[in-house]
C-alpha cells in the first residue's frame, strides 16, 4: 500500500458507533472523563464503555472487550496503559472499527521501544484497513457528528474552521480561547505522536470537507515534507490554510560545504514550503485564531483597496500606518462616493479614506457612510473602527456593520477599541459573523493574509514547465564520478552538465597537450582562462592551478606548461588530464545559483548575486523546486539588491528572462536528479538584456547512490 | 519667558478647588458630564460650576462667572463655545486659577483664525502664570487628587502609569480597555491641541512626579522635538517611557538633492529620537499596554537569562523561537538547579530551559519548580507558561507564581493561555502584580523592552566628547559662500571645513595656473586628480570635469588646459578659477557620512557604505547629533554590510577609531553650524587599522540666515 493512498476517515468524522476501551468509574482517571465527554456532547449513535471490570459507567453497560461488544463500532477510543495498546488495536481490527483514537502515552516520547510500537501501531492499522490517531493525544473532537472524544473538558462551538495540533496541551488552551472569543470549530483533531494518521491525512480529508471551510493548524515538525507541500498546495486551491510552525531546529548534522549549504537550513525551507503550498503562517496562536477567524466568516475581498471607516482620528491614522508597512493599499474613494460622504456627513467629516465619522458618530452615521463607501467599486474591503465616546452606542453600530456586512458581500472586519463599552457590540459582531480585533494593526495583518489568499486564488494554477535537459547525458557523468568514488564533481565535468542543462557556457575544452591548447584557443580567440585539469584538486585556484587573460599563443603554451609542472610537483600524486582552456568571459553581473536538499523538503533552491551579496550581506532567496516561472520571477525579484540586475549607476538592465530560465532549468536539474545533494552555479553570468547568461563555475556534491526520480 | 522653563503644574495635578465653567443642568451636555465626573471621582475638595444662568447643578450652587466664585480656584475646566473660551481665560486669570482644561472644540482644526486664538491663548497663559490643557480635548483625570475633569464615563482605576495621548477618542478606548485588564493610572491627559502644555511639559513634571513609575503616551506629531528628545532622555533614566507614535508624514517640502537627504525623513528621525532618548515603541495601542504594564508592576530584570517553566511543550518552543527571534538570551540552568529540579520533578519533566513540569503538574509543582529557578543566579527574569489541563488549577497556580514573583524579587511575567478555564488565575495574578500576556510571544516581547530598559539604566550617562575644530574656518568658509550667494558648497571651500573639523583630506591646492598645479603634484608625488574649479559648476563629473590618475608633469600640464578650455567653451559664464589637484587616494573601503536637518529633531547624521550599499541597498543608519561615542559606534556596526570594514574575503580590518572620531567631529560640526541643513561627505576613505581616513568629497547646503547656535 503506497504512503500517497488516501486514508479513508469516515468512521473517524462520522461514526455511528464509538467504544472507549479503558473506560473507568473513576472520575479522576481520563478513561471516565472521555465517556462522559462523549455522552455530554451529544453524540447520537451508540456509546460502549469497554474494561474487564464490566459493570456500569455513568448508566451504560460496560464490556469486557471490544470483541464483546454487541454492534458495530465505527471507533475505538483507547486510554488503557501502553503496554495494552497494541493488542486491543489488534482485537479492533478483528472487530472491523475503522478508527481508533489512541490517548495513551507512553510510546516514542519514552524511548526506543516506544517507537517500534508505533511502527506496528501502523502496520495493525494498514493490515486492518484501519485509521489511528495518536499515541499520546488529548483525543479528537467533531462537532458535526457531534462527539467530544477527547479529555479536554467542554465541547467547542460549531462551526467552520478544522484545527489540528502536534501539542496536546496547547489543544486545550485553543479550545478555550476559541470559547472566549465565540470560534467554532468542524473537526478538531490532537495528532500526538502521529504513528499511522499525520498532518497530511487531514489536510487531505478536510479539503474534501463540506463542513470545513479553513484548516487552521499548530505543527512542530513535519514528516513527509513533499507530500505535505503537495496536499497543501491542492488545499489552498480551495480553502485558507492558517498554521502556527513552531521549532526552529537544525538542518540536520550533514556537514555543507556549499554557499547555499550555508545559508540554507530547516527555516528557510520551511519558509519557502509555506510560502510556495500557500500557507498562512501564523506569528503566534493570536494571530492563528485572527486569521482563521476572518476566514471562516467573511468572504475573500474582491479587487480594490481598504476603505476604513472610524470615529477616531488617532486610530485612523494608526490603520493607514500599518497597512503602509504591511504593502496594502488604501482605496482611493470615488468622486461619487466622496460626494455622496459629504452629503451625508457633518461637514467636520473626513471624506477622504480613512473615513471620519466624527466622535458623535451614532449608528445611523455610521451606517449611511458605510453603505455609500461598500457601494464604491473601488473598494475591496472594509475596516470599521470605533471608539467608544460620549455619543458612541456600540451594539448598534456593530448591528450596522453587520447589516452592511451581509447585504454588500463584501470583506468586513471590525475594530471596536475597548472593553466594558463595546463588549455588548463585539458580542453581536461576533454573533454576526463579523471578527473584531482589539487595535487596527492586528485587522490589518488579517486584511494582508486575506488579500493574499484572495491573490493565490485568482492566479491560474502554477505550471512547471519542461525543459529539453539531457537526462543520459547528465547521468553519465554523475555515474561515472560516482564509480570513481568521487561525490564532488567540479571543472569540466560539471560543466558538462551544465551543458546537458542548457545552461550556456562559455566555450571551453579540455586540452591534453600545448599544441591542442593553442589550437583551441585560436578558434575560440583571446583572452583565455586557463585551469589545471585533475581530478584530485577542487579549489584550483587556491594552489595557482589558475590564469586569467592568457593573451596570444606564446602565453598558451607557457602557461600550459606551467600550470602541469607546478602541479606536478606540488601533488605528485594527482592525475593530471591537462589544462582546461575557456574563453574569458568579460562583463555582466554575476549571480549564485545554488541548491541544497533539505531532509525534509527536498530540493531548496538559492538565488542572490555573487560575492559579498551572498557572503557578507546574506541577501538571497530560497524557493523548493521544481517551481514555476511566476515564482522564479519573483525570486529574481525579491533580493534586496534586484535593482543591480534591472540596471542602476549607468549599468545596463541585464537578461532577465535568460536568468529565470536559468533557474528553472536548474529546477529541473535538481528534480529529475534526486542524487544531487547540493551545488552551486558561482558564478552564473548573467549579460545585458538579449545576450543570455553563461555558467562559469559549477560545483555538485552527489549522493553515492542513484537517485529514485531516474 | 523662554520656553524651556519648567511649568507649575501643581494645580493641575493637586488642586483644592475646581470650577467648571460652561456647567449645565442638562445631562446631554458635556458641561453636565464634567461636574458629574468630578463629583463622582470622590474629589475632596471644593467643586464650582460655572455658569451665567445661575442656579444649581447636581446640588451645587452655580456661580454666574468665575469672579463670583468665593474661594480660591486652582483648576478650571471650560466646555463653553469656543468664541468665549479667551475671554474667560482672562478672567480665570484674573481670578488668579493655576491651571485651566480647555475642553471646548473650533481651533486650530477648524483653520487659520482658531490657531491664532491658540496663539492668544498661549500668551493669556504665561501672562498670568497659568497652564493650559488643550483645547479641543477629553480633559484630564487624575487618580492621586483624586478627580475626573473630563467627560469620559468611568474612573481609571488608581495605579503608576502617567498616559496622555494626543487623540481624545483614543483616550476613552484606552481607559476601557485599562478597566477591562486592571491596569491602573496615576494620571491621565488628554492633550487636544497643545496650545499652552504639550507632551514635553508633561514628561517634566512626571520624571518628578513621585506617583508615576512609568510615563505612557499615544503621540502623533512632536512640538519642538530637541526639548522632546531631552526631557525623555532625563525621564528614561529614572523611568521607563513607553509610546505609539502614529502618523509618518513626509519630511516636508524642501527638495533634498543630498543622498542623505533622500534616504531620511521624519520616520527615520523618529526612529533615532526614540532610540536615543530611551523610548520603547510600541507598536499598536495593544503592545503599549502590554509594556507598561510590565514596567508598572514588575521590577527591571538583572543580570542574567531569561528561564520559562511551563506545564506544555508547544507554549515553552514557541517561548524559545521568539526569545531567539528577539535576540533575547535565555538562561542557562546551573548544574545545582537541574540537580534539584530533577529531585523536585517527575522523572518525565525536562530540567532544562524550558522547565517542562509536565501537563498534570499542580500548583504545588509549579512553586517548587519555580522557587529553585528563580534561585539560580543566573536567571535574571522568569516566564511562567501555563495551558489549562485536566488536572490544571490555574487560581491556585498564580498564587505561587505571584508568592515566588514577590519573594525572589526578580522579575516574573505569566502567560497563561486561555479564557474560561484560567480567568480566575488571570485575575489574581493582575490583582497581585503580575502581567499575564496571551501567548508567549507577546510576554517574550516585553522581556525584550525591559532587558533594554535595565541595560541603558546601567549604562553610564552618554557623554558628548568635543573636538578641537576650528569654528572660525569653518564660519569663514560658510560666510563667505553666503555673501556670494552660493548655498552649496563644494570642493575647495568644503575641503577647507573637512580641515577646520580634523578630517584628514588628501593634499590638494586650488593651482590658478598649469605651472602652479606642476609645483604642487610634484611635491605630493603622482599620480593626481584634477578638478576643475568653478562655484559655478557642481556635478563636475557629470559635464567632464575631472580626471582621474594623472600621471606625470606634461600630463598635469595638458589636463590643466584640456579642463578649463572645455569648461570655458561649455559654460562660457562660469567663473573659472583653475584646477584642484589632489593626490590620488588608492585603497581603503568608500563610505559616507551625511547629514540632513529635521524640522523637528534637528541635525539628523547618516552613515552607510558608499555606492550602491547606499543607493541601491538603502543600507544606512542615523542618529540624532550630537551623539556619544558608544552611539557612534554602535552606528559603525548596525549596518548590515558592517562585516566589509571588520574585513572578510581577504580584505584587511579597517581603522574603525578613526572612522567613529570622523563621525563625532562630524556630529559637532552639525550641532555648532545650525546653518548647515545638508551635508555628505561621499565618499570618506577608511583605510587599513591605524592609517586613518580621508574626507574626499564633501557638499554642503547651507541656509541663507546665520546658525542661532554660532
Amino acid at each position: 500500500m503506497s504512503p500517497e493512498a488516501r486514508r479513508n476517515l469516515e468512521p473517524l468524522m462520522a461514526p455511528r458507533a464509538i467504544a472507549v476501551i479503558g473506560a473507568s468509574r473513576d472520575p479522576a482517571k481520563l478513561g471516565h472523563a472521555v465517556v462522559r465527554n462523549i455522552l455530554e456532547s451529544g453524540f447520537p449513535g451508540e456509546v460502549y464503555p469497554v474494561n474487564p471490570k464490566a459493570g456500569e459507567i455513568l448508566g451504560r453497560r460496560v464490556f469486557a472487550d471490544i470483541g464483546s461488544v454487541p454492534g458495530p463500532v465505527d471507533l475505538a477510543v483507547v486510554t488503557t496503559p501502553a503496554v495494552t495498546v497494541l493488542g486491543i488495536l489488534e482485537a479492533c481490527g478483528k472487530k472491523g472499527v475503522g478508527a481508533a483514537v489512541v490517548i495513551s502515552a507512553g510510546f516514542r516520547e519514552t524511548g526506543h521501544e516506544g517507537l517500534e510500537a508505533e511502527h506496528r501501531m501502523r502496520e495493525i492499522a494498514r493490515a486492518y484497513g484501519m485509521v489511528v490517531v495518536g499515541p499520546n493525544c488529548l483525543g479528537v473532537i467533531d462537532t458535526l457528528a457531534p462527539y467530544n472524544a477527547s479529555f479536554a473538558a467542554g465541547m467547542p462551538r460549531k462551526g467552520h474552521i478544522a484545527f489540528m495540533s502536534q501539542s496536546g496541551a496547547l489543544c486545550t488552551a485553543v479550545l478555550d480561547m476559541s470559547l472566549g472569543r465565540g470560534v467554532g470549530f468542524s473537526r478538531f483533531v490532537s495528532l500526538g505522536n502521529k504513528a499511522d494518521l499525520d498532518e497530511v491525512d487531514f489536510i487531505e480529508a478536510w479539503a474534501r470537507d463540506g463542513a470545513t471551510r479553513v484548516v487552521m493548524a499548530y505543527l512542530e515538525g513535519i514528516g513527509d515534507g513533499r507530500r505535505f507541500v503537495e496536499a497543501a498546495r491542492r488545499l489552498t486551491r480551495e480553502k485558507p490554510f492558517v498554521a502556527v510552525k513552531s521549532g526552529t531546529t537544525a538542518a540536520g548534522s550533514r556537514a555543507v560545504s556549499s554557499h547555499t549549504g550555508t545559508l540554507a537550513g530547516s527555516e528557510r525551507a520551511y519558509e519557502a514550503a509555506f510560502r510556495q503550498a500557500g500557507i498562512v503562517r501564523a506569528a503566534s496562536v493570536e494571530d492563528l485564531f485572527d486569521v482563521a477567524v476572518a476566514f471562516s466568516r467573511q468572504p475573500l475581498p474582491g479587487t480594490g483597496g481598504v476603505a476604513v471607516v472610524t470615529n477616531a482620528g488617532g486610530p485612523g491614522i494608526m490603520a493607514t500606518d500599518a497597512a503602509e508597512r504591511a504593502g496594502l493599499a488604501l482605496a482611493a474613494l470615488a468622486p461619487a462616493t466622496m460626494e455622496a460622504l459629504s452629503a451625508a456627513l457633518p461637514p467636520a467629516a473626513s471624506v477622504l479614506n480613512p473615513v471620519d465619522v466624527l466622535g458623535d458618530a451614532t449608528a445611523e452615521r455610521y451606517r449611511r457612510a458605510l453603505e455609500i463607501v461598500a457601494a464604491d467599486p473601488g473598494v475591496g474591503a472594509l475596516l470599521v473602527i470605533l471608539s467608544p465616546q460620549v455619543m458612541t452606542r456600540a451594539a448598534e453600530t456593530a448591528e450596522a456593520v453587520a447589516d452592511v456586512a451581509e447585504r454588500s458581500g463584501k470583506t468586513v472586519l471590525a475594530c471596536f477599541m475597548g472593553e466594558a463599552h463595546v463588549r455588548e457590540g463585539v458580542e453581536l459582531l461576533a454573533r454576526r459573523g463579523v471578527p473584531n480585533y482589539p487595535v487596527p494593526e492586528r485587522a490589518v495583518r488579517v486584511l494582508r493574509a486575506m488579500a493574499d489568499q484572495a491573490r493565490r486564488r485568482a492566479a491560474p494554477e502554477p505550471r512547471i514547465q519542461r525543459f529539453d535537459i539531457d537526462p543520459a547525458a547528465v547521468a553519465a557523468v554523475l555515474d561515472r564520478a560516482r564509480a570513481a568514488g568521487r561525490l564532488e564533481i567540479g571543472e569540466a565535468e560539471a560543466r558538462a552538465v551544465m551543458e546537458a542543462c542548457g545552461i550556456p557556457v562559455p566555450p571551453s575544452r579540455l586540452c591534453a597537450t600545448a599544441d591542442e591548447a593553442v589550437a583551441f584557443a585560436e578558434s575560440v580567440g583571446y583572452p583565455v582562462v586557463m585551469k589545471i585539469a585533475s581530478p584530485d584538486i577542487l579549489h584550483k585556484s587556491d594552489v595557482g592551478g589558475v590564469r586569467l587573460g592568457v593573451a596570444d599563443a606564446g602565453d598558451v603554451r607557457d602557461t600550459f606548461d606551467l600550470l602541469t609542472l607546478r602541479t606536478m610537483r606540488r601533488f605528485p600524486r594527482a592525475e593530471i588530464w591537462g589544462c582546461l582552456v575557456q574563453k574569458e568571459v568579460r562583463g555582466g553581473r554575476e549571480v549564485i545559483v545554488g541548491m541544497n536538499r533539505d531532509p525534509q523538503f527536498g530540493p531548496l533552491v538559492m538565488f542572490g548575486l555573487g560575492g559579498i551579496y551572498v557572503e557578507v550581506l546574506r541577501d538571497v532567496v530560497f524557493r523548493l523546486a521544481p517551481f514555476s516561472r511566476e515564482e522564479a520571477e519573483a525570486m529574481v525579484g525579491e533580493i534586496r539588491s534586484a535593482a543591480l540586475l534591472h540596471g542602476v549607476r549607468g549599468e545596463p538592465p541585464r537578461d532577465m528572462g535568460a536568468l529565470v530560465e536559468a533557474l528553472l532549468r536548474v529546477s529541473q536539474l535538481v528534480t529529475d536528479f534526486e542524487e544531487i545533494v547540493e551545488m552551486d552555479i558561482n558564478p552564473l553570468v548573467v549579460f545585458e538584456e538579449g545576450r543570455g547568461v553563461a555558467g562559469i563555475d559549477m560545483r555538485l556534491v552527489i549522493s553515492g547512490e542513484k537517485g529514485r526520480n531516474r
